[in-house]
């Protein structure tokens, strides 16, 4: 990979620290976006001392040699899990997205740069947490929706309330996660297909959840059943393994979403599969691209550190 | 392992074939069983021209050098799936048990035996199949049970309604495979111990369920939240995942066990966790041993075909 460059007016750096990927942005003082690179060094393959050097491969080069003051660098995501760079907790709901004095600080052999790590949110009643998705809210609510209902899909999909710009309480699902298990290990790795959509399937199988949401661990069997005895096809049976397991999820977060503006965090066919299931059922829904709220949630943390825009 | 003994009085040879499993007893014209043995070569992993080899390993030593007229071999279970050894089809419920005309017979060529299989059992709506519990239910019959419900546990776990003797409707939930997938293949791989059972984490799984199955997929992940923030420990997280996939199972089957006598097929602890659960949300469960069943099965088949007692 070629070397990054200086970058002059480089005012601080927003990390978003996943479990199987590094995102970092270079920032200037304006608010502007100066440059922005990308490596697979997530948690699930780093070791806490593995941390520093995969973020100065990407960074290194945007840093000068030579500075007064350390260039901040603000860290949101898994990196602050306990089995991460190094641990910032959870801070109880109900309360604000982010908050500065939650942040965790790193101590890095390279001076240059000040790392402080974004603590993840806990809920005590019915247990829940999430990391990352903290930062996301805060870039949500900075642009303006204070009050409402945020999903957020994924391997452990999340749902919100924000009340007057604080996170009230959540809930969290693990469809995405279900769904690659289901898929993979269990017999209907033999019924589905490895992508494709039929959306009326798809439908079909989110209605039958929302209206006999018992009927879940029956009705994943019947995919093989219809497979063997009424031909169902391998892209319909993924299509309704898919709306069976978000279904069961949006019968399982029942009255916080229905008749209600929805705002989805995500791009891409599952934010979208979950925009139609939702409009289907009552809901509005709107979508945000997960990438441009994190970066307005860590540049919300960069504010209330009193710098910047 | 030792050559088989032959076996003098031989009249059939009763065979359940599944998945991971070959068993085979050795039966007298008395209904006697006279040997049984065992192998590891179920369906998983064999073709189909390795059947005969392996059923010759474990019963070719009791049959005579040569005969007039062969030994009848009766086969239930996975050896007549379509990827099995012979495909034995499915008959259509309402329907009794076992029937002769379906029998699927297979050629061999030693010809000292004569093999059929047993079908399995398909119901149209909702689509649903089984394979090899449909011997166990005629097994179950045979012994008095002429009205009732069964419940065959297991990975694709079975619920069965008994009418007049005949299997009037079944329905399948994907309980055990779910259990091991989600075990090993989500993030409650780190949670849960690899065995143990902790009954109060179990029955409050159960009824949570039961109260509100919806919650599946959230539960799930609160299994997580619960040892992040609460300390759950691994034994009472692996008994609470049993408990909330097998409260979903019995919320799923809804008014077929609730306030009557449900028969149990099969022993060891999962069989005793069905009946624990059920007995505790008013069921009466009786346990009835699996392999027991299976054989009482085989013999009614060999009943049928007017031989034996």
């Amino acid at each position: 990979m070629a070397a990054p460059k200086f970058i002059a007016g480089l005012d601080w750096i927003a990390v978003d620290w996943g479990t199987s990927a590094l995102r970092v942005w270079a920032m200037g003082s304006d608010g502007a976006n100066l440059a922005r690179a990308f490596s697979s060094r997530g948690m699930s393959n780093l070791t806490p001392d593995g941390y520093e050097p995969a973020l100065l491969e990407l960074v290194g080069g945007w840093l000068p040699t030579r500075i007064e003051n350390p260039v901040p660098v603000l860290v949101c995501g898994m990196a602050g899990a306990r089995q991460g760079w190094r641990e910032a907790g959870y801070r109880a709901v109900p309360c604000l997205p982010v908050d500065e004095a939650g942040l965790a600080a790193v101590e890095t052999r390279d001076r240059r740069i000040a790392v402080r790590i974004v603590p993840g949110l806990r809920q005590e009643s019915p247990p829940d947490v999430m990391r990352g998705e903290e930062t996301q809210l805060a870039g949500l609510i900075a642009g303006g929706i204070e009050d409402g209902v945020v999903c957020l899909p994924g391997t452990h999909g999340k749902w919100v309330r924000i009340e007057a710009g604080r996170v009230a309480g959540f809930t969290t699902a693990m469809t995405g996660e279900l769904f690659a298990a289901i898929g993979a290990h269990t017999l209907l790795r033999h019924s589905i297909a490895a992508e494709g959509m039929d959306k009326a399937a798809f439908a079909e199988a989110v209605s039958a959840m929302l209206a006999n949401p018992a009927r879940l661990t029956v009705d994943l069997f019947g995919i093989r059943a219809a497979g063997l005895l009424h031909g169902l096809g391998a892209v319909a049976a993924r299509s309704r393994l898919s709306g069976l397991l978000i279904g069961a999820e949006l019968a399982a977060i029942g009255g916080l979403w229905s008749s209600r503006e929805v705002h989805i965090v995500g791009a891409g066919p599952l934010a979208e599969a979950y925009g139609e299931a939702l409009a289907a059922h009552g809901a509005r829904a709107f979508r945000h691209d997960a990438g441009m709220v994190t970066l307005a949630g860590l540049a919300r943390v960069r504010r209330m550190s009193g710098a910047g825009p």
